[in-house]
């Protein structure tokens, strides 16, 4: 498992589940009749909304840590920091949309999944810094 | 044309537009008397917010399907399904900036292209892991 | 210093500060009582949560530009110009939540380094185009 393949079929996962949080928000914005280009208006379509955000905004932050963690870390430890942020986000984006208030623990998961990318990066970086 | 330069310059062009419709926005702002750090209060102040809005969230899932397309497959496909994204997306910011309604073409090539991206990339990325 | 460990760690500071401003959100919707999903309310919530969006919108679009100058121009330009990107957008945070008004010069400094690694890259992928 020691190649780049993984990080990749991660980062093309978390592609997908932005994609499938933005439907969502497409199929809301028609069903509770919130018509372009309002972005409130309806609870429903609000939890949508907030979740395909929230996934975006951390799929920003999430893949250049992935990558970085792959590069300078490597694949194996970005396959499976990337692999439990997944499962966060999914979690999250399924318990917001039928209760805001469960949305808690898949968060957490995905943020410390992302913690310890970032971490594992910078340890990663630091040290080719001081060997090279 | 087989060589990195070119999905290169599909996203400076694409980081490009970006900057194009947060500088539309801008203009709204002081036209539309829309002070920050409100985000409501004039419809035409409210297109130019979700062009940018969506632009931009299609970015970030377009830059990195254009790159594992490049990389995994080859900057040919990726240059060229790229290229009908960028089309698709500044027909849509024109379009939604002069009449919401008339959004969905450029809209719907955007999507067809970033969906050849996923899947080509995909198809590169389990290929290789199967040959590997 | 001519190696791609500086960039690396140009991107580690700048998710960091993805994550300090979307920490500021989170606390700032406890402490003025605007309860998920709505992100109106209040006006420090407000601000708070058009600094994060603010600084992720420029996020997205200064990582791949700080990597197209690294791999196309140099490190050295790279880090330079993102190090005045970083400067520029920590002083725009800081003082937006202050007071609104005095966020202009973080981020025309923001920019200007920004526009640096949009005109660097530009110019690095064209010269390898026709060299090439």
């Amino acid at each position: 498992m020691n190649d780049l393949h993984w990080p990749a079929l991660v980062t093309l996962a978390a592609l997908a589940l932005c994609f499938a949080t933005a439907a969502i928000v497409g199929k809301a914005r028609v069903r509770y009749r919130v018509a372009a280009p309002a972005t409130t208006g309806h609870e429903m379509f609000e939890r949508a909304f907030r979740v395909q955000m929230n996934t975006l905004e951390n799929a920003v932050v999430f893949i250049p840590a992935l990558w970085l963690c792959a590069l300078f870390v490597g694949p194996l430890t970005a396959t499976t920091l990337g692999g439990l942020w997944l499962v966060g986000r999914i979690w999250y984006a399924v318990a917001y949309l039928h209760e805001p208030k469960s949305r808690g623990s898949g968060f957490v998961l995905a943020y410390v999944a992302w913690g310890g990318l970032m971490i594992a990066a910078s340890w990663g970086v630091l040290r080719g810094m001081i060997a090279g």
